[in-house]
């Protein structure tokens, strides 16, 4: 079956859901799931429908002239994305790889709705992970003299490979506006604090210091401010005054793959909408 | 903002969200949440509305009568509630009093949409509290020999006060059918177990015996088979070793107030349809 | 069977449990429950030992003597008491009264090892509550201007009701000095976010604008830095994109009541002990 | 820094810390962590020690004549393991590979105290990966006619490779006695369900079928009882209507995951001991 997710955002009026979904109708789309959502505070509209379109009566290209009629009309944002037309997503690590693995066995297992298309990465560590999992891997070396070039280089594998989103499962480095500004919100970065508190290096060492009970881990849209993107998943695990630092990391682990995991499977599935710097999950 | 939920069920087709949607257009409806299900197994489609209904542009009755005859052209079950039309809550409590506190609170910061229209027991224990928050009390003293004139009593006066549904907040009685077949899928009661395990009598003695790690709470409606009613929602507690029976009892009271609060705040908001045996919850 | 919990800190060294446990052997205390904990850093060592105090051998006073002699022997620091010498506990409170509603109930079912002696508020409110539960209730009103007198006031009360500790049960006021300094490590505070993120007011309007996926309550010892106190307990809860920082207020109510309610069961019980501005935690 | 855990159990009576911790003191061994359990219901004492056996003024064997000594006169039953003669683990997996790779990636990172020694199987498909992490594969074939022969292959293997204790990371087939009772004890299994509900086969289709809003996991000593062995660990993870029984599966995967890995963790650091059917974790 050959499904479609389609997404709207635009300010509320009465009828948008009716004519949408009139719209699909006609098309003879069956609606598979759907949401909406109102922004009380800014009379907002957010609508993601999920429907069949093994059965469509019309071309795909005609559904989208319809869409953007519809769209011209009732002023709405729109996207809409076919299952069968997978996204190419790309991972970027160094050289932790438990975000790595996760992330691997779960595309083995056919959770992440998208096409694994390669590996990137500062270091030659992964390498072998990377070919047993039977994954394309690149090398690219990456010093503080080099960034902007590292990035670039970056950037136009991510082109020639016709990448679509980028989960960056633990690289520990901080990207140039080179890559930030191609890929706006399709950027996934995973941090091992509970943002917002804890930014910048070593989270558990300061939650140790802190004293906190729980640590946690926030996987964000990455932005021209480190750690500062909008937010799609976090989760915490409860600690107490017997774990060092290092069993902080330890922790930590499980709830990076986590919601790192999480946040791939949503933004593969079309089910995220970035509004205001916040994120609208569908789930 | 006067509010409404137009709740629908049926056999799955094409179309039924625009018809529907534009139904509620026709009447000057501004959907503000919606969210739509489909079962994969049986085929069969679920969909719920909130839509603001202060500017409708028709006799709510003319709006009834529209979605009958769509209802009748399309073949769905439908159920359609004004939030200014609240649903009349009633409680039934023993003596322990936890989860009677949690719902009087909540009722009192306006997170149930019900109008707690009574308090009943079989003791009269807890008439001071009843009193102290200002909810009438009734009393019906209740043993094996007078169980069913007990529950006739009490349908009595459930139907005298026009109440919709019924929160068993720890009423340590097995209803008869007298009550249970009167208010199908309306009496929701919570079970001090994770069901469908340890069901019956002490399930926190059952839990300890076994040496389980967790403990858990069902909320449920009720049906003649005892605790086998359809789950509304269930929690967690971690416990271990050192718990005695009475420490998972005490451990256990937060868990119960949770799940049945929230389940008595699902069905307030109409947000809730059964479908063989299983509970589909929009949230 | 009365009980006694014995807590112990020192720098680490050989033979400490040993010697401990020897002198308690010697006045015939039979040990329920004990734990140790060695903090690496600082190579300093706590002790939480807890025994059945029934079948002393000798008076309490004989106890204590042999323990000091030990102390100023190994150079530990010491801290002694009997279940039978319940601690006094003060609640202080404003208007919301969620958290005294909790702490009410589980005192009545003896889950707290105090003796829960008075309330105390700028506000008569809720005086029928303390009523309600048989609870001496003070009322002090408190203004911008008279801070320092009231909590003078309050000091007064406490120390002639022979108060140990003190739960602010979101009382909204910062305290002076005056109280903080007469109970330090002694007054627990609830706050309602996940410290350190969201110090201050509003913290669920912070977090509403931040976009987290999960908002978080903190209790913690109250000292001269706001919100700044050695933490006890932390507890999230899941909010999405349909919370407004309405929604999350009254999710946090939940989560504030767990934090404050372990937090003020761990004080009474003798099971915490705060080393350089964090809390050791025995359970 | 060698450490060793000590762990006792026994009737309770007065002075077994002071005369444990005394036998400790006089071989020059710094306890660094310790805790003691009393089970009120059969007056059974439990107590784990860990110390820094690296200055210690003796021979093991000394130390271990004097624990003896103690414990004949006492009554106790006791176990001594030095961290620096690790336990040595095998896996027993058959084609679900999330379990194995979790283990091996804990291994890897040094989080599991004790000797991954090999990888058996009844299939050969996960070969590769143990070859990618450097761990020897055995490949026992089995079916309904050789069970016998296929489990007392295994425990010749693991006698020959001086195996102390062994997790089935989802191996799909019902141990014959021949290792059961080779291994009292000593086998950890997972179980995707919340047992003791959903024993037997498909946990997560009989969960679906219920309606149940949590589905869990469960790891545990396999004894001859199916699925009935005392329970180590347990989570749980919130489902709702949209989930189909597949759905549950790979949220299952998650929980079987941390479930095993910290049950194994548990045994590889001497945490557990088994009374009566149940566990004994100490933390």
């Amino acid at each position: 079956m050959s499904q479609a997710v389609l997404k709207i955002s635009c300010p509320d009026r009465k009828g948008i859901v009716a004519e949408v979904c009139q719209t699909l109708a006609d098309c003879s789309a069956n609606i598979l799931d759907a949401q909406q959502h109102r922004e009380d505070l800014d009379n907002q509209f957010f609508m993601y429908v999920k429907f069949d379109s093994s059965e469509l009566n019309c071309e795909r290209d005609i559904l989208r002239t319809r869409l953007q009629s519809k769209a011209e009309l009732i002023g709405f944002d729109w996207e809409l994305n076919f299952s069968d037309e997978q996204k190419r997503l790309a991972i970027m690590v160094s050289k932790y790889d438990h975000c790595l693995y996760d992330l691997l066995l779960k595309n083995k297992y056919g959770e992440i709705d998208a096409e694994l298309t390669l590996i990137m990465s500062n270091h030659d560590d992964l390498e072998p992970t990377a070919k047993h999992f039977g994954i394309p891997f690149y090398h690219i070396p990456r010093n503080k003299d080099n960034r902007e070039e590292a990035d670039q280089q970056a950037v136009d594998i991510f082109t020639e490979q016709k990448i679509d989103f980028i989960a960056m499962a633990r690289y520990m480095q901080i990207l140039t506006p080179i890559l930030i500004n191609t890929y706006p919100n399709k950027i996934i970065n995973v941090h091992h604090g509970f943002l917002p508190a804890f930014k910048g290096a070593k989270p558990y060492h300061q939650a140790y210091a802190k004293g906190v009970k729980l640590i946690g881990a926030t996987s964000h849209y990455a932005n021209e401010e480190l750690d500062m993107g909008p937010i799609i998943d976090q989760e915490t695990v409860r600690v107490n005054h017997s774990y060092s630092a290092e069993n902080m990391v330890q922790q930590g682990r499980d709830i990076e793959n986590r919601v790192l995991a999480r946040a791939v499977k949503a933004h593969a599935a079309d089910r995220i909408i970035v509004y205001k710097g916040r994120t609208i999950i569908f789930d």
